[in-house]
C-alpha cells in the first residue's frame, strides 16, 4: 500500500512571503507550485524547485486564475480556450525551471477557484483536462474524484490521480464542506493523522453529518495555509509510516 | 550562401492589436515571439505559434522586461539572477505552446531595453547568456556581434547567431544609430533591400557617416513596427531570392 | 428639451492604441474615461483629460474590473466591499488628473461586466451605488433604467442619470439584445440617428421584436468600438441639432 | 519645539501581509501609505486610512515605481512626464479613500528607488516636485534636505518638509550610508532614540566616520521594515516626550 502526500507551495510573491516551505517539504512527497498567476514569481519558482530537489519532493504545476489580489480564489468568467492557454502558459513556465535543474514535471493540479469551478462546470473541467492532455498526454492531473473534473479527464483521455483531504471535513454527498461551515477545516493534528490513516487503510472517512463514506485516493492533500500545517504534515507522515504505509509520490 | 530573415512578432495584448503578423510571416523564416512580459499573452502566443506553423516559420522566444506600459523599452535595474529567472520563465511559457503544436523552440532573442542593455553591460549580458545556456545548451541566442552579449555567450558557452539590421542605420563603430538620430530608421524598401543584399554578398554596409564597415550575420532583422514593415520584408525577400541567396532559418 | 451624448474613451493602454478619441470627442458632450483597471494608464488618462478640456466635453470615470486581457468584460466574483474599494480607487485616480487641469469630475459609469452585473445583481449594484455615494453624494451615476442599478441608487440615495443606446437593439422587456444576437448592434448611422431622435422626442424605441417600448433617458451612449462609431456620432449629433434638441451635458 | 514622526505603511498586497501597522501607528504622527504601484491595493488602502483615522495619524501618499516584485526598489528608466502622471494617479487614488473618510491628504513622499533617484537626478526630482505642485500647490513634499529634490522643490515652488533618519547611519557628506554598509541600519532602540532626540535638540548627528553634521528636519522617519521597528518607534516617542519635544504632524 502506498500514498502520496501533497501540498500547495511556492506561494510567496516578490517581497511578500507565505508559508514555511523549507520546513514543510521534508514531510511531503509532492508539491504543487504556484506559477506566477495567482501567486509565485520567477525567483520564487526557481527557489521552490531547488528546495524540492534538495528535499526529494516531486514537483507539479499549480496553475490558477490571473488574480493575485484574490489569490486565485475568485472565479473569473473566462472562455474555455482562454483557460486552456493560461494553463499551458503556466505549466510551461514551471517546466522551464525544472528543466534547468534536470527535473521532470510530475503532475498538474489547478488552484483555488479554478479547481473548484472545474469540479462542477464541464466547460471549465474540459478546458483543464484538455490543457494538461495537449501539453503532455502522460502527465497526470490531480483531481477530486466523482466530479466533472474526473468525467472530463476520462472523456479526453487525460491521466489523472485522485486526491483526498484529511484536514478538511466531507459532506455525505462526497463534497468538501465549504470553508465557512463550522468544522470544515480540521486543525487537530492527531485527528488529521487518524483520518489520513483510515483513508489509506479502510478507504473511508466520517462526514460532518457522521456517516462513513468511501474515499478512493492516490494522494492526500495537506493545506499549507492551515495554521497547523506543519504539525499536521508531521503527524500524518509519522502515522502513515507507523502503519507501514509507503509514503511516496505516485 | 544562406541567410535567415527574422522579425519581432506576437506583440498584441488582449484586446489591443499590434502589427500585421499574418501578412508579415510569409516573407520571414524566423520570428521572435513576445512571451507575456512586455507584450503578448497566452492566447496571442497560442495564435502566433499556430500562424508560424502554418507559414513554416521558425519560432524563437523574445523575452523582455516585465513592463507593458513601456513595452519593455525602459531599463529596469534588476539583479542578474532576477533577469535570469525572468528569461527562463518566459522561454518556458513559449516552449509550452510549441510543444502542444509539436514544434521545437528555435532560438532566443532578448527584447528592447533588455537587448540594448546586454550589448554593453556584462552583468546583464551574462545573465541573458546563462539563462539560455542553462535552459538548453544547444539553443542559439540571437545577438548583436561585437558587443558584451557576444563576449558573454563565448565565455559561458552559449550558442549564438549574429544579426544585422538592414532597416537601421549603423555608426562607424559598428553600433546602431540611436532611433532619435535623423536617418536612423530606413523606410525606403528599395534601399533596405539593397542593404540586405550587400550585407549578404559583400558582408558590408555603409554607415551614416558614409564609411563601409564589415557585417557578419546569419540573420537579418526587419522591424515589424517600421511603418514600411511589410514592403520592406517583401522587397528584401525578393531581392535576396533574385541574388540566389538561400533564405532559410539557420 | 436637452440630451447628453456619451461614449467610452481613453481605452488605449501603453503602446497599444484603441479608438479615435480625437475625432470622436467633438461630437460628444460627455465621455467615460477608463481608469487603468480594464484599460487606460496614467499617461493615457492625462492626455484624454486634456483632450476633453480642449473639446469642452464633460469627463466621467469609467471604472471596471481589474482585467486588461479581458478588457473588463469577464465577471470576476469579487466581494461587494472589494468592488467598492476598486471603484473608489479608480475614481480618485481620474479625479486627480481633472484636478490638475482645473476640471471637475462629472459622473461615474461602470464598465463592461461590472455594468452588466450591476443591472441584475443587487450586491454588485449596491457596491457600485455606495462607492459613488460615499465618494461624493452629489456625483451622478450613469445607469440603465429599470434595473437593479437604479433600485440600488434609489435605496442608497446616489444621484443617477438614465442612459439609452441608439446603436443597440432592445428586447421587449427593455433589456439590450445580447451582442451575439443578429441585429443587436446597429451600424447604419441613419437608423442610429433616427432612433436617437425618436428616443428624445417621443421617448420610445422599436424593439427587435417590432414593438414600441418607452425610453426615459438623459444621456445617449454611442459605442466607440462600433466600427461606425464616428459616422454614428456625427449623424446623431446632426440629427438632434436639426430637431432643435439641445445637445449638452446634464 | 515640535517634530513629526513618520513611517511607510500600508505595504501589504492582497493575501500577503507586511508590517504591523496597527501596533506601529500609535507611536507615529504621520504615515506614508503605499498607493498600489509598488505595494498596497484598494482594500489595504481603505483599511490603512481607517486605521490612521482611528489612531489620529496624518496620512500622506507614498507613490512608487510600478514594480511589485521589486517593491519599488529597482529604478525604472521612465521619462519625467511618465513619472509625473504615475505620481498624480497614485496621489489621486489615495486621496479618494481619504475623501470617503472625511480626511485630507497631508503630504506626499516618494518611495524607494523613486525617492533615491530624485535625490541626485534633477529630471526625476523635477518630475516629482512638479507632480505634487500641479496636484495641489499647498501640499508638502517630504524630502531629503540638501539634495536635487530640495533644489527642484525650490525651483518649482513646491512646499516641502525635510526629513531625517534616526535609524539610519549618515556619511560625512550628509547622505545616508547605503544599506549594504556595515552599521548602515541601526536597530538598537536606545541609540535610535538618542539620535532622534539630538537631531531635535541640537540639530546634529554623528556620522559613521565619527564627525558631527547638521540635521535640519521637521519630520523623523522610522523604517517599518526594520526588525526593531516597533521598539524603535516606542523608544523614540518616549524619549522625545521626556525631553518635552512636541511630537505632532507638521
Amino acid at each position: 500500500m502506498s500514498i502520496d502526500l501533497n501540498a500547495d507551495a511556492g506561494e510567496s510573491f516578490g517581497p511578500w512571503g507565505m508559508g514555511r516551505d523549507d520546513q514543510l517539504f521534508p514531510y511531503l512527497t509532492s508539491v504543487n507550485l504556484a506559477c506566477g498567476f495567482h501567486a509565485g514569481d520567477p525567483q520564487t519558482m526557481k527557489r521552490s524547485v531547488e528546495l524540492a530537489q534538495e528535499t526529494s519532493v516531486a514537483v507539479g504545476a499549480h496553475p490558477g486564475f490571473f488574480d493575485r489580489l484574490g489569490f486565485g480564489r475568485r472565479k473569473i468568467a473566462m472562455k474555455p480556450e482562454e483557460i486552456e492557454s493560461d494553463i499551458i502558459y503556466q505549466i510551461g513556465a514551471l517546466a522551464a525551471f525544472l528543466k534547468v535543474q534536470g527535473m521532470e514535471l510530475h503532475h498538474v493540479k489547478p488552484h483555488g477557484a479554478l479547481y473548484n469551478q472545474a469540479t462542477h462546470d464541464m466547460a471549465f473541467a474540459e478546458a483543464v483536462a484538455r490543457a494538461v492532455y495537449n501539453y503532455e498526454p502522460t502527465l497526470p492531473l490531480v483531481l477530486l474524484p466523482g466530479t466533472a473534473m474526473e468525467e472530463a479527464a476520462v472523456m479526453i483521455g487525460t491521466r489523472f490521480v485522485r486526491e483526498a483531504f484529511p484536514d478538511r471535513a466531507y459532506l455525505d454527498d462526497g463534497r468538501l464542506a465549504p470553508r465557512h461551515m463550522p468544522g470544515a477545516v480540521i486543525s487537530n493534528s492527531t485527528i488529521v493523522a487518524q483520518r489520513a490513516v483510515r483513508m489509506c487503510t479502510e478507504g473511508q472517512v466520517k462526514t460532518l453529518q457522521g456517516q462513513d463514506i468511501k474515499i478512493n485516493a492516490e494522494t492526500l492533500c495537506l493545506h499549507g495555509d492551515n495554521p497547523a500545517a506543519l504539525e499536521n504534515a508531521q503527524a500524518v507522515r509519522e502515522a502513515l509510516t507507523l502503519e507501514n504505509i509507503n509514503v511516496r509520490a505516485y
